[in-house]
């Protein structure tokens, strides 16, 4: 269970000569360890701090609340892997998880400090809690070396593993974005159209899916983006609804704009273009291709159709975060490449009257690309 | 906006002789501000850290991601309070909230740090990132204190305006119920009948409404508490359905237990004890009354009546976090006063055969208590 990954973050630490590192970031643990805990409502309620993962310089542990000991567990059984849980809800004490932790962890690194040698020692320090880096630094004396976003580019290229586990998201986007479709008549409201798709990605995973990320009616003035909320739909209405789904720590996207009723000439006419754009987007993937040239072609043809140039990206990477490199922005040189798996999600938006965004996701292969999403976005 | 809370917070960190402190813990932010971030997907994925409040001896500043800015606007017009954003999401740059958040801080610190005094300061250090706590101590030399916790007793009796927001929450909850005790019939999942209850919360709130906690039927083997998965009910099936929504910040919570159809007589006796035991429980909540004391004689009746106790709280506080002081557990000597608000939830639990658990909420009042829950819990 994600060995890849774990060979390539070793090899990057051993690159940089750390002797350890601590990771704390929901994105490395899960891509590290494959270890995905609820989030639906927030931090866990008896846990010190979120889940961590402790490298030795050869073995990864991951560090959990004794709750998530039985969703962790697959995890003991890697050959470079291992899990320590701590004691989080009693009834016969005050709950103290950040107590047991700290417990684990003096213990812990009292062991490999070998004595208080100076090591170096990356921290992913945005993430780790300011107490955990105490206790980290009481037995590690050596240089610190901050590590977030270290792991980011790795990230980059799925493995077959990630690719199945993504493909089950995009395989669950695709039946969300069905029943939306479906539900996106007059007098239904944005919360509406949202609970069909939820309701029926929760009925067909058996299971709750964390889901983004917006559902907004055209006629809002902040009509890019937004949480669905009680706006109602009036015949005509333009809905833009961008779903995400998170499952097994991996997060699909996909964008449609459906309507209430009939698109009216212009909804017609914008709908064409950014059909078009994202079609254009579509045939310029292929390994080698420049992230920042495909961006300035989407919104190149956006501004030669006569239309507002979108102020978000053209697209963006997608794995253990919704929203990850390589992004598709002006800016960026960095350089597509077989495995990786990216979102293109061209729009034109008139606030307070209506917009148009288009999704899909691609898998860069050796020659060129292939659309994981399948949802059905044509005009109604 | 939450005055009050603030009021309470700076006479605590004042008689600490504390000259400033650092709040980072989700319940802390909300309980001091107000403000209550979306959590449904986990962090946001472009903030630099989750929100912070800093409390420099007299004002609250609430430090939160750009794409907050709306959401966090009204503390800004609280007298004792101010809001600080910083940049996230950007196009035309990498995304490095971190930066900007360090930017930020080092700015508002240099200036109130008074040239470096030496200052005493507190700091929620399991929940600050360590970085951020590594920008403090460059601009703070002086006694560093662990607050984390410190709020946690100030919580326990409740505003007005908390008690407002409970309420809200306390009715969804009944509404939430009343679908999951219509869809608990035989060939319904587990997951079938959260949908149900999920589905008429968010489409009574108008928004998307996080939910906790528990929806297992009775055969799993695991019956006490978990999340609803794919598991069929059958004919006679009890279903535990304990549901907690969190609406502005603040959480409810309660349980029943359904049946598939009739109870047998086995689930009859159970169901009547377990009853029983609340209503005996909710008759010993007043002003004065000990927590622990409480708790045994809940769990005396339980076993009296010749049924194995159940091994977790008979009940808990609620407010910015689910389960919260005062705990009704057996070491807790803590005393109830009016403003509180306690769950009362004892059962009995035959693991992989059925289980019963019923819970309401109570405010203490002068001279007793009031249910705050409604839902139906009788047997079918």
């Amino acid at each position: 269970m994600h060995e890849d990954q774990r060979r390539r973050a070793s090899a990057l630490l051993h690159a940089h000569q750390l002797d350890a590192a601590l990771f704390a970031s929901p994105a490395s643990v899960t891509w590290l360890t494959g270890f995905a805990p609820p989030i639906q409502t927030g931090p866990h309620p008896f846990a010190g701090a979120p889940p961590l993962v402790w490298w030795d310089g050869e073995r990864f542990t991951l560090i959990v609340v004794d709750a998530w000991a039985a969703a962790a567990a697959p995890f003991a059984r890697a050959p470079d892997g291992g899990v320590l849980t701590y004691l989080g809800y009693t009834v016969d004490a005050p709950i103290d998880g950040a107590r047991h932790l700290r417990a684990l962890l003096q213990s812990l690194w009292q062991k490999s400090a070998n004595g208080g040698r100076n090591r170096r020692v990356g921290v992913e320090s945005w993430a780790a809690p300011s107490a955990v880096g105490e206790v980290l630094a009481a037995h590690y004396k050596g240089d610190w070396v901050m590590i977030d976003e270290w792991l980011a580019p790795l990230r980059m290229v799925k493995t077959e593993e990630e690719l199945a586990k993504l493909r089950v998201n995009f395989q669950l986007t695709d039946v969300a974005h069905a029943a939306a479709r479906r539900a996106t008549v007059a007098g239904a409201r944005e919360i509406d159209v949202w609970l069909a798709a939820k309701a029926t990605v929760e009925a067909a995973a058996g299971q709750r899916v964390p889901m983004g990320n917006d559902c907004v009616v055209g006629y809002r003035q902040e009509n890019i983006g937004g949480w669905p909320l009680d706006h109602a739909l009036r015949p005509g209405d333009s809905l833009i609804v961008d779903l995400s789904t998170i499952l097994h720590g991996y997060w699909s996207d996909s964008c449609a704009t459906y309507f209430a009723g009939a698109a009216n000439a212009r909804q017609q006419a914008i709908h064409t273009v950014v059909s078009q754009a994202l079609a254009l987007g579509a045939s310029l993937l292929r390994p080698g291709a420049v992230t920042g040239d495909i961006d300035r072609r989407v919104r190149q043809f956006i501004a030669n159709a006569g239309y507002p140039v979108y102020p978000h990206h053209t697209g963006h990477g997608v794995g253990v975060s919704g929203h990850e490199a390589p992004r598709i922005v002006p800016y960026n040189q960095e350089v597509l490449a077989a495995g990786m798996v990216i979102l293109l999600e061209p729009g034109i938006y008139f606030p307070g009257e209506t917009g148009v965004r288009l999704e899909d996701a691609f898998l860069i292969t050796d020659d060129g690309a292939i659309q994981l999403t399948a949802h059905d976005k044509s005009l109604p």
